[in-house]
């Protein structure tokens, strides 16, 4: 276990909860607290929890917050193009030095999420209700562990192939949908330091994150977002490194 | 264009045919037949195709008709455990020199697959008539170019997940099947100087191998499993190479 | 093969020509002339290829250019900030939709690759004329056919690890630096429906653009990523998809 | 921290060292003594660690002895043939179900990673004492973490590229040799419901095992080839699962 708590940032826009009642009903406290609540819950004292909103200044992602935040997640929708680009910027720098990050739903399109794949992120949807079944696909990885196998989403927006990523690094879970389609539900990718997990489930409509199944895969994946001790080379610049350099320092 | 015709060999197992009206009433002249034309049919004068079948000598796979092949098509099913350890130990030293292997459907079984795997192949089924839905997730690939988006197969064995197979080192086709399962359907390996297809289409009650975009698929797995020129290295043993051996040679 | 020839557009910074003797007398066309060059000779009537330099107008890269190319490649280094970010947007749009681009060494910096890959792209670096011994790893990978096991550049600049690159999808050369460094020089990445290769030789003040082994390796790498067909889908954003939408197309 | 220890088995070949007095020198205790001493060392109350070696009945690999092992390692050499074909099947299968396996340095022409692999595992080589420096390719990787950047070996046996293994599910490590060659000298894979890692270094003439940072890594692997708990799909047979099972089930 580690010796202090893992910091925990949760960020969420909270726009529809504030726009629309429908979204309301579902998560009167707002999504971002469901979600961290499902962490709180879940992780109980290897966590320290806190949220973020898009309407806080500089979004609450401020330099202190930033640079004590272990794993951050990200749940953001119509308001993509609201936040600040150089807050973008120092995310991407945190996750580059080895920050871990989650990113949820339509976050598929949110600056920091196209900024790490360098692709468009796009997919096809419909919200038709469609039954969503999710399969583990990778049986021995970490964020799979305890997670039944298939979970189900009894009604969810589809999210459907072609999904314009990078080829991800670990696909752990494939989605079903009833309409026809299937999603790469579950993906991690490693860029820099840092450990990314993309994971499609939460529609703002549909109770998703009081799923006891949703909120274990979301406590798995945080944990294994986290990293007890980063990589100790300075990748920030390109060193000059003189023939012999590793054996004089070793 | 390669100055000659690729050759290709296809493996039919050829005992539902023989057992089971029903099977024979979709393939009358047997599924091996029916996937040498539809190779026949797409590659034209680029390819050469012959076929062999379990019940001739050593299988129709002797070291001559081995030597001569660039790819091999293997379909089997309930034949798996009468093919000879021998053959398929020369099978598997063939693609490990380079051939080409495509396995289709039921073969996720064969001895030769779970060489190659290391693993046991297994995945769950049934047989229900299930509408299987085939999604293209690895635009780029060879295998999926000029394939429709995505491909319909009416009624289908399910195969789902876990199918127990190494990480894929490219998963080009992902399957929705109607009653809820996902399946990993075209899967690429490569072992030694060989490229090995997993294609999981074609249960034998069903005129899948007739379908023209299957078909299709078909050509553009051989054609992707032949390489022009195989990587000179031989692998049979592991060289004593004493310092300098590279630049003396080079 | 194909019905065109390949149109390539060949990207040189061509700075270093201008300002320094030393590598003008090593390139005295310049760089960008002696890739083209191999390439014109390498590829035949296979390929068409011009070239386009940072002095030009909009670099060279006109709508009208890139519309009509296949494959690019791109070497800079001490200008890389000059490029216009417009210029890059319209370029990675490019790749996204399914033109092939080969980066060469210094350009592992340059805004088009770093946009590509989502990290900072920096490695270790030492100009002491280290000899580079390249290796083949992929062996049934098409950029590899027909290069030898290993290939020798007497002189180099040392790019060392670790290289702050995404995982690659494919590892095609690693190489071994005689101060002891190794280095990941030929990686293979997916993004959109293009494909893209870095491959890391090309130091300014050696003559290595001339030597036939690597000449070879950038018409493999050139061939490698056209694709004579590019996938169907359109990515540009998110299509609603109706329940039923694929059968009523197919 | 897991409720009861790691079971680790450390499985020595057990021949050189009676054999050879330059390896007795080395290892006056026997290699599979100093394995299990760094991992005892390194993982304290973590873990319990026993030895197996082949001249033991059933090479020390009882049934008991396997049903109650979460990693074992595996190091032989001279001694792969004289290893009973029924033991590697059931080694093979506990990892197909969940044991972890590090395969040590010669090992890799082992009959079990040989199985697991489905490639012929060779390599190039020679004993000449050139110097080995081990670079860390994949920073995020559990197996890497507190591992200086390089590992320096002053005299090794080369193993050199081409590795006649699958392409690996991770690259952690990769080795500079003196004489000019590289080799992927730390490999994860993963196999059923088991993580395998392969780790190069560890020649019987030099005291490879007692190195700081060799014990650490080999610490790292056995932590992370161990799961907590392990994927609760039955893989060892083909179930069939009618229309609607998941959903009575759930």
């Amino acid at each position: 276990m580690p010796d202090h708590p893992l910091q925990i940032t949760v960020w969420g826009e909270n726009l529809h909860e504030q726009r629309h009642e429908k979204v309301r009903a579902v998560y009167p406290e707002g999504m971002h607290n469901a979600i961290a609540d499902a962490l709180r819950s879940g992780l109980g004292s290897r966590a320290e929890v806190r949220t973020a909103t898009l309407d806080q200044p500089q979004h609450g992602l401020t330099d202190e917050v930033l640079g004590n935040t272990d794993v951050m997640t990200w749940w953001g929708h119509i308001g993509h193009q609201m936040v600040d680009e150089e807050i973008v910027s120092k995310v991407q720098q945190r996750v580059l030095e080895g920050m871990g990050l989650i990113v949820l739903h339509s976050a598929h399109l949110s600056k920091i999420f196209q900024r790490l794949m360098g692709t468009r992120c796009t997919l096809r949807w419909r919200e038709a209700d469609d039954k969503e079944v999710i399969w583990t696909v990778a049986p021995t990885h970490p964020i799979a562990q305890g997670v039944p196998q298939p979970m189900i989403i009894p009604s969810h927006e589809m999210y459907g192939e072609f999904f314009d990523i990078p080829v991800p690094d670990e696909v752990v879970f494939i989605s079903n949908f009833s309409g026809g389609e299937v999603f790469r539900s579950g993906c991690c990718f490693h860029r820099g330091k840092g450990r990314v997990f993309y994971f499609s489930p939460g529609h703002e409509t549909y109770p998703i994150y009081f799923q006891p199944e949703i909120r274990k895969t979301l406590c798995n994946a945080v944990a294994w977002a986290h990293q007890p001790e980063l990589f100790s080379v300075d990748t920030s610049h390109c060193p000059m490194t003189p023939t012999g350099w590793f054996e004089r320092s070793a």
